[in-house]
């Protein structure tokens, strides 16, 4: 069983199925020039309200991530990340391989603060080392922690002190947005960053995330670098219609909440049970640390991601809701971990 | 009207979607590691007769060729390729993005010979030059020719006595396999190059490319790239169900054969009429010399590509058929056309 | 023997030594931030009328050319050059190695013209092509001819036209400039280009190339580019003592007249026997093209660089003359040649 | 005065400008394939005692670097390094330039261990990680202190058991081997690494660095990556004349005594004083930790490199001594030193 493996472990969510089926027989332009792509783009513009902003789908995050970042940086430049950062660790290198370090800075909290990019600024003082440019965070982190309001307002403030640009990977956004612990909007994120994704593969799409440019000065030419990097779909329509499918009523936003309510369940129970947690259950990610012993029981029934804990002896495990876990599945989960102590 | 602009232009074969369709609600393991790529892989390994092939998933043409030829080439290593052929004139310099030299022999004809593989190598002696070292040639080619089993034979003899590498790009594989002008079977290809891919996204697929590596000394640690480069679907599942859609009951073969009958209906058509090509029609693409007149009044009722043609005062209108294309599209088309003149 | 096989066979012009000699003893800052470089930079911007230049000292042609493209192109955009372009055949895809394609054009005169330039444009309009946006010269270029000011003239203007980026490579500008052929001065093409380079090594330097940098918008953080590079020398100032013996009294102008005066010498001779050659011979390098059997034979006295002549049954031969070059070099060779005839 | 800012302030050792004045008048061939540079290496090869290794001169250290690891890496492997290694953090982002992640690690002495190489490796375990392949040190490190004879045994052995690559920088090898600190020879590299550079530049060549490649898996095609990037040098000879010298009667080694000797005076007067250092003082730099208002006074005298000390209050002093470094300058700077206090 895998049930908590991870939140993109089922096709589509039904109305995404569906939106996608109505499709068949009509015929459209290539590589998202059509008008499908072009009148989702101008209702998430409105949704965000950012009229103004530019719009390109993607087909993954990785894809997402090393185009922007390698369109907005000129080759000397460096992004800033946690040291869990998801370009920073789990990326193969693929910043990197478009010829750009990642500077990276030890944080529990999985989340960047001011303190932390003055940190980088001051050790890098002349040519000898790369230049930092790009502030990059995700929300939520990857470790399940999010951005609050004021949180990000001081980055914006201080990337606009130091000329950095400030770019949010939306992988996890839904269930970012609609933490109990954030006071974020979209269109405050809308507001407050460069450039942004709006994920979609983690929330119920079959695949596809939507990139936001907002500062104009990113948004030349920015077409070329999709189609050099291999991410320009040739049939865009199909992942516009996804994302029609998941604004439509705000679909997005509930499966957000709804998975973030799995995790808390889940939360709540380990909290009830004494357990305590590698960082506060935000979102959709539950990080739990457990006694070796236990771990290893567990993890003989569930196919789960787990690391070391800080903690000698004690294993963290993350559990992993998706829009498509059910009540019954925490339920179940928790019955089965009943079982095993 | 863009009904002959490319062979992309529906969402994909009823087949696919039907399989799409019934994925859900079934959970998966991510990133290509499930039983169900595993199972299709297995599949397509018996069915192009080798079993000890290694099979990846891609998302689309550009991203399998980057992927595939970066992972390859060591730094100092070129790619050869035909003037016409796809990685050098229209994926936005990918190829040298990762590094490498693409280097263009004119051909009229769209295809690669030994003699100009030769003339590379001849100009390329010592470490003041590229070193030339991986064969790229697609099939069917840009303009719509195809390669036959001797010709490629002779690739295959020049790149063993030369130390080459054979690639074939097969974005229309379907199409050009199938050919009233080959002889090739998909067997034939899998024994005489290194490495290939089986398009999917001109050909029904919503979206997919199947790479197959054939020389054991490519193998090792390609996943590591189809990360880096952004390429490794998070739910990789989606493209295996395709290609088990269309290969079931050859369906492949099937809509490679139809899409090439309508494109011959075209051809016939024009040459009854008198016109000529710019080369011979042996696939699914029509490329239609017309006088300039003509040529403006079609594109007036037509989203199609044109270009100048050799001969002043002609123009080259380009018609490419889809498996989703009709006798009636073509007699439509035909209908039109003799109106206009 | 090969006193014609290159211009780069002898350490440096007695003045270029002694200069270096009178540094014994004294103490430098690092890389190029010492008052030397300084004062050397300050004369060289004066001497070619361009105060407002910034100047970068190199130790070699090939990591100018690909320090300087590298930082001034975007991802996607794309060099410019003839089919014998220095960049294009002869640095191991060096400007490919930083990510950018080189657009070669075929060019029987080895220079660049704007009609060629503008058909490269109109076969690059899309974001599924590179963008081309710098324009690549030599002067002399590979073949030794040399561009007149009214075709350098030219080439601003078709650059002004479309946006493009003008940049001359002088690994042998001494030589370019001091030819017969040509009416150009140092100041003109500080004022046409936008970006070039003094070349050094070629004309009686130890090594080194001085880039000069016109065009504002290509200035800014020229020097993180020159280390990320390599290229920044931790002794910077023993690159600019050897331009301040170079351009003291003008010897660099003086010792390109010599070169091309020896070239001139073999030329004449050659033309006086009824050989013809692959270009005209508008500076140091002499491309005379001979039957195959004398050159078997003169290839067998002296090295030199050999190519197949366009006629058949003929071989190309290149002599280059260097600043060390003398008179008696020159008659011992005739001397030679009528001996093997 | 700035006579301890580094170890490159003055032109050459005189023996170095003598043999380039001898070679005044005679002719080379061009790249390094002369017969200076043949002879030259095969001396390095017998003194090393390696006569199976390759040897390539080089320009500086930086572009050594940078050559030597993008060709012996796979696009998707990493090197790993201390948190202070010079390609970390003093390079401009060089090797990741050429698309490879340098993955650091904390240490306080500046040198790598077995434990933290393992640490990397256990945290680096499939295809959505970078792939750890080379192991970066330099010696004598970036902060002063030298490997023993059996750290680097230790360094080898984790390496064999890993499948991974020993790359050892010599920037400053000659003062790293003649450290008071140290047992290991010139030998003992050339035994037990893969690849390893002897800097010039730092001890008294006007400026090179001799790459030694003992790992016949990495020797291939070595030319076409040096010439890629920038760092072939057309007077080939002119590199390996300076080594000629340096090696004549053990003149490198004789240096790096020297220059260590008068950093011990430094550190012994530093220590009488009751000051602590950064690290402790085993080769030609010295980081002195003094009371913040005692280093500004300092810093207003010398130019001088200074950094924040671990301590609130205090600054670290780093002082270099060179090849030309004498015991007056010593006693000179101790004389104004205590006049400052």
């Amino acid at each position: 069983m895998y049930s908590f493996i991870n939140d993109y472990n089922e096709i589509a969510h039904p109305a995404v199925m569906d939106e996608l089926n109505r499709l068949a027989g009509k015929r459209f332009q290539g590589y998202g020039t059509d008008e499908l792509c072009a009148s989702v783009a101008e209702q998430l513009k409105q949704r965000i309200g950012r009229p103004d902003a530019d719009i390109h789908f993607f087909n993954g995050g990785t894809i997402t991530n090393l185009t922007a970042i390698s369109h907005v940086l000129r080759p000397h430049q460096a992004a800033i990340a946690v040291d869990s950062g998801h370009i920073a660790v789990h990326e193969t290198g693929a910043i990197e391989a478009t010829g750009h370090k990642v500077f990276t800075v030890k944080s529990e909290s999985g989340k960047l603060t001011p303190a932390l990019i003055e940190q980088v600024l001051a050790a890098h003082t002349d040519e000898h080392c790369v230049q930092p440019k790009l502030v990059y965070i995700s929300n939520s982190t990857e470790i399940g922690t999010v951005y609050r309001k004021e949180e990000l307002i001081a980055l914006r403030k201080v990337c606009d002190q130091h000329g950095l640009l400030l770019f949010m990977d939306g992988a996890r956004l839904a269930s970012g947005l609609m933490s109990h612990a954030s006071d974020l909007t979209i269109e405050d994120i809308a507001q407050l960053t460069d450039i942004f994704y709006i994920g979609g593969t983690k929330i119920g799409a079959l695949t596809g995330e939507v990139l936001v440019i907002l500062n104009p000065s990113l948004k030349s030419d920015f077409r070329f670098s999709i189609k050099q990097k291999g991410g320009l779909q040739a049939k865009g329509w199909l992942l516009a219609a996804q994302f029609n499918a998941l604004f439509a009523d705000d679909l997005y936003f509930k499966l957000g909440k709804h998975l973030n309510e799995m995790a808390n369940n889940l939360a709540d129970f380990f909290t009830q049970q004494g357990f305590e947690f590698l960082a506060p259950v935000e979102s959709n990610q539950v990080f739990v640390i457990l006694p070796d012993e236990l771990a290893t029981k567990l993890l003989a029934h569930y196919v789960l991601s787990s690391m070391p804990a800080p903690e000698a002896g004690k294993t963290c495990i993350r559990l992993c809701t998706s829009w498509s876990t059910t009540q019954q599945d925490v339920d179940s989960f928790i019955s089965t971990f009943n079982s095993l102590r």
